[in-house]
């Protein structure tokens, strides 16, 4: 078999430790069942080799990176010193520009952001329930309202005019919903095989065992939003398996918050897939364990990315204090999506999944250190 | 005293049921105080209409309504025949127009929606402290992602291309955060009379009574992004007794789900402002209790527009089931709002306020009609 190859970037603050306990996972599967997998470390992106050579990487860095089938990143943005009062704005601007970089470059054009909330895992809602949260939120991650286009006309003055363009092709926008449908038809199977059913109802009145809804803001920004309308129509009746539903983003930010175990799978833009997809995170128990997977489902040049969707918090970094796992959730994503066409990596993804999963449920609010966690996992890996 | 004359505009579903509460209460305070208030029924924006005439109200509707103080609005929107699978279109995109119509054509500039999570309303967050939530989200409300500027390219076709821009004036920009800084101070002074103080920090460590947090997401929309925190850097100068904080929007939904009691004032672009006051609503009680204010605050020729935030809820319209709180706190804020040169009509705001607030303290979760919940708010404004 040819041997999977992981471009590893860990990236800033606590992005190097965290990493290094997803490295020690690696190693103990691949030990464990001879996995065909090498890793290669980077030291950029960072702010350290932006300080150093005055861009967060070389000029050649996709081109390197192309080379390999997967980027698991830890985390980026070092916003300087404490009492700097602008410090956050180097980390918005240039430390996390590398994010975006690697998105279109390798045209990563699905974001999956899974949100369950996974016993262990901190409840921020009241109500029972939300114990059944158990979403995929799939955000349009190459194009949309992140296309940079826009300009600052008579910058700094008065008249200043500011303007910002969206641009969403039909294109993408098929492509984007078809691959909810798809993952909601997937994971209707995977409940099946797992003896779990779900119930959604269609608009005819029979129930289907998936569903799919659909984000826009079609009654403000008129033209994407009917194009998607029509688009998600149009490609429902292709999957008449999969129920479908529409939500405005203001009314879905809602219903997150009222009845997310009410959603399967959720397709929104770009902008209003970041903002819902930090919504289900930290419904689901927060930055601490939500991963997200940038991924390039139809060209098999192209590498994918993984990171957890945690920022680098340069205020605990190096203590050895970081919670590795959403960086290990994130590592599970990554061999679950090798496993596409290998069984051996999706079964080690599921061990990993498992493992974490087993150690959040028995170790909930524990005071552990970052590597204490790792060892643990792979204790339990080991045995 | 010149009278204050209100365009009382119901609209569809439970728009009249919930207004009809409105008007007794209005009613009540007019006559117990000698308030010089009067107002005027209109037939329209509604489906009915619509389906009469063929648009949801008149040509001339802005001309005849600019007469008035202010519009007091119950709900707009009638998504047709329930089996309709499409029912939910015709409302998006027909039946709320009047709303943007009305907020543009008057220059409602603010949107102001307060957010505060008051004793019998319904807490969705498991932490006990959402109780000290207490935050005003005001939001741009005349132009950015609004403008309905863009189009579809080769409509329909697979190479359609949709664009929607989105434009920002650093005229509108400033106004609407000197705005916020001003709410800031004002809602300081309103808490040190009651006996009330809340601490912020600012960036020099030193602690203020009031907080303003600009939202925007300048890691990925520069443009205005650096537009807006260039503005707020200026602007902030002008109110050193307030602090200054800023969030990416992404960030601020799970700021507000994990410690909403930490906002004072935030101050938002029109679309980000849209669903950071749906998600502020649900987290304060959900839309039975949350007003939205539509003001012109420049202008005293432009009437400023009053509605609940909740929509039309066909499903139960017409059977008296509707809960009028949220209508009753929006007539309550329309009184204060009338009241910044009238200390009357103010003391006559905080009255209704009050009753409205006791009376769902008192009936937490009691099962009453429409009727039965504003004759109790009328019986309490008469003792
Ligand atoms: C860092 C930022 C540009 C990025 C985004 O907006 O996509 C982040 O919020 C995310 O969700 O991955
Ligand atoms: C109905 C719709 C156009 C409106 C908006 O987006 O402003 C509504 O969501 C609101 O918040 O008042």
């Amino acid at each position: 078999a040819q041997t999977t190859r992981i471009a590893v970037t860990p990236g800033d603050g606590i992005g190097p430790e965290v990493v290094g306990e997803a490295i020690r996972c690696l190693e103990t599967l691949r030990t464990k069942h001879n996995l065909a997998l090498e890793w290669t470390h980077f030291p950029w992106p960072s702010h350290a080799w932006h300080q150093e050579h005055g861009e967060s990487m070389p000029e050649d860095a996709l081109a390197q990176l192309k080379a390999y089938d997967a980027i698991l990143l830890g985390a980026l943005g070092d916003p300087g010193p404490l009492d700097d009062p602008n410090r956050y704005l180097l980390t918005d601007s240039v430390s996390l520009a590398p994010l975006l970089d690697m998105r279109k470059g390798f045209d990563q054009w699905v974001c999956e952001r899974p949100a369950r909330l996974l016993p262990g895992a901190r409840q921020y809602l009241a109500d029972e329930r939300a114990k059944d949260i158990d979403m995929l939120v799939i955000r349009e991650n190459s194009e949309g309202e992140y296309v940079s286009q826009g300009g600052r006309l008579r910058k700094g003055t008065e008249d200043e005019v500011a303007t910002q363009m969206e641009v969403f092709t039909r294109k993408a926008t098929n492509r984007i919903i078809r691959y909810g449908f798809e993952q909601a038809r997937a994971r209707a199977t995977e409940r099946a095989n797992e003896g779990r059913t779900r119930k959604f109802r269609k608009l005819d009145g029979s129930t289907c065992e998936s569903q799919v809804c659909v984000i826009t803001k079609r009654n403000a920004l008129r033209y994407w939003g009917d194009m998607y309308t029509e688009a998600f129509e149009e490609i429902s009746q292709e999957f008449p398996d999969v129920a479908t539903h529409h939500e405005l983003v203001d009314a879905a930010c809602m219903k997150f918050v009222q009845s997310p175990w009410a959603f399967d799978v959720v397709v929104a833009s770009n902008l209003q897939g970041d903002i819902l997809t930090d919504l289900a995170a930290v419904l689901s128990g927060g930055m601490g364990v939500a991963p997200s997977c940038n991924l390039n489902p139809t060209d098999p040049n192209m590498p994918s990315m993984f990171e957890p969707t945690h920022g680098s918090a340069p205020d605990i970094a190096g203590q050895g204090l970081a919670d590795p796992t959403a960086m290990l959730f994130t590592a599970a994503r990554m061999l679950e999506w090798f496993g596409r066409k290998d069984p051996v990596m999706a079964a080690a993804g599921k061990e990993l999944f498992d493992a974490v999963a087993a150690d959040l449920a028995e170790n909930s609010g524990a005071r552990r250190g970052t590597q204490d966690i790792g060892e643990a996992i792979c204790a339990r890996l080991s045995a």
